[in-house]
């Protein structure tokens, strides 16, 4: 037989994409994945143990969650049949693109925004197109319509708030797009609880329209992946065959459904995150040699002047995580920081501010640390 | 604007293909989803509880799950860059389709066989080719070679033990496969444990066979969905690019760590279902009216001479569930049988009994109830 490479069938476009990584660094202080620096309580945690000690861990979990979803129809205002449980959110998006997207797809992708969409879209054969935002971040609504209409792309994919740059789509500017583009508009609203705004008004009328949200974030359970995609129930129905059956662990229905019972119990860290990401907006704002890019999320998109890979390093010295996005495109000199706690964004700032003082240390009129603007 | 169909822009192929659905069946005793009836031992379950109440819960998981990788690694014998871990062995089977699969490919499924493999291959947009089984269940390697070679197809999927049959493929025969067919196989291990053999030797030599498994049978880890895919680490490297980041939650993770830690304890449970299954299958083989087919699996393929559906139903009236698999190609007049423990099979023999009795009574030559043929 002849010799032949062990990747021959693998299909070009996957062997081409880069596959999406994060470097494990280990910190005292995590600000780089916006996470939720205010844990999921203590005595729902015991709660969730108490009820899921009770079950056989032998047993698969329910078919369909239709407790959770029932309670997630509730919670979030919409009807059941629209409603699907995910591995996270970013699980049901692929599951909607897999449903989407065949080789003769494009998708159009925001730029810079999540990598994993473009990933997704890649693997699963689509064409890409990159819509950039505008220099100062928010979304070009005239070019995400007139570009994604002129390519014929079947699907757009809007983060709102965007990670990395915290900007958001404005009703008005969504609902334009969902007038005028005739595709699917995949919304990501994993950071929507830190806005305070939802597009779920525009699901009726725009059945076209597919929002996913997190547990990850606001509800702090990132390390449990449970996510929810809100959606026309025709179009849920179908999206449900490219996911898989008992997609989700018995483990992390139920610490949802405790959550969902307690919500309140959540507001109070969504509240301190908010309090937070003001102050920290106004004391980087105050740094020298730090742009502050406007936030809805929980975490801030700055730019530097300085190498920010270099200033990355510096803050790691010193024991805090933050994300270097200087990779991404227009972003070559910025860096994103989560919002912590007060005390963590107390070190973050310090830091920031020693490691900018001794980059840039021939900066004129450079101002005294914690001097405002 | 003209009123048009939800559906538009869905793939024709999603909206064509059945959904994987299971009628959720409440009942005292399962014997219809493959379960171990034997549960995760309950100290297990409180060092699980145990580490993962002392981690935060709003933290990501580790990017990858590097230390479940090196166990996995050395509990299987194979090295860690070709293991992945997956939110059950088949998100990996449906993440290694996703970057073998285009809509040129053809994707070879012996038939009857596991549903799923057939609905993500379709909504993937794979046509499938269906290899029947041999009339007495056996696979047609023959068959299998000359029909996937002929078709072109670019992927094979086997499930050995399969289900719902119970075959297996040999060794000689899977051997036959890898020298003969060009395309990929994904050879779904779900059951092995119960069987005793792998195909782990092969993978060295044929990069093109890619095996998964599962922590969700013989380890009595369903709720928690955990499965793990072993491959050459060039293919493994690709399937991870499909595979989404944090695939799987830290609970789960965690009990995996801890079940692989303490693997010796769940030997008596799988010798305990072993032993079951030589007894339940000499008792049912002596039931007037049952033919039982050979099994490797925790779990029995019988024909009824009469209606399954009825014979379902007189059971799940007695509290006991099975699988009517009736719907299955070749397999209309067959139920699918999980191995309990000995006093839940006590119970199916009996009720399985009358039902026989009541829907076949004027069957010439019945013999009393427990004689053995």
């Amino acid at each position: 037989m002849k010799k032949r490479s062990p990747l021959q069938g693998v299909k070009p476009q996957v062997i081409k994409v880069p596959a999406y990584t994060l470097h494990a660094y280990e910190a005292e202080i995590k600000l780089n994945q916006n996470e939720n620096p205010f844990d999921f309580p203590e005595d729902l945690k015991e709660e969730t143990f108490r009820r899921f000690r009770a079950r056989q861990w032998s047993r698969y979990p329910d078919f369909v969650p239709d407790l959770l979803r029932q309670r997630l129809a509730e919670f979030a205002g919409w009807h059941k049949d629209g409603v699907l449980v995910g591995n996270g959110s970013n699980e049901l998006l692929q599951a909607a693109l897999m449903v989407l997207i065949n080789s003769r797809t494009r998708v159009a992708i925001p730029s810079p925004t999540f990598t994993v969409y473009r990933l997704i879209s890649t693997v699963l054969g689509a064409k890409t197109i990159s819509i950039p935002l505008n220099p100062d971040m928010s979304y070009n609504v005239d070019e995400l319509i007139s570009q994604s209409q002129k390519s014929g792309a079947g699907v757009l994919i809007i983060n709102t708030p965007n990670n990395p740059t915290g900007s958001v789509m404005t009703e008005e500017g969504l609902e334009r797009i969902l007038r005028e583009f005739t595709g699917f508009v995949l919304l990501d609203e994993a950071y929507y609880e830190f806005w305070g705004h939802t597009a779920l008004r525009f699901l009726k009328e725009y059945p076209r329209l597919i929002i996913t949200r997190t547990f990850s974030k606001a509800m702090g359970m990132a390390s449990l992946r449970v996510g929810y995609l809100l959606a026309n129930s025709a179009i849920a129905e179908q999206i449900s065959k490219a996911k898989l059956p008992y997609n989700v662990n018995q483990f992390s229905l139920t610490a949802a459904e405790v959550a969902l019972e307690n919500a309140a119990r959540f507001r109070p860290a969504i509240e301190q995150v908010l309090k937070e990401r003001d102050r920290l907006g106004r004391e980087l704002g105050a740094v020298q040699g730090i742009k502050v890019y406007p936030t809805e999320a929980n975490f801030f998109l700055v730019e530097v002047a300085a190498e920010p890979h270099a200033i990355f390093e510096d803050l790691y010295h010193q024991g805090i995580l933050i994300r270097d996005v200087s990779s991404y495109p227009m972003l070559s000199k910025c860096l994103r920081i989560s919002v912590g706690t007060r005390a963590e964004n107390d070190r973050l700032l310090s830091a920031l501010r020693a490691s900018l003082a001794k980059r840039i240390p021939c900066m004129p009129g450079a101002k005294e640390e914690g001097e405002f603007k």
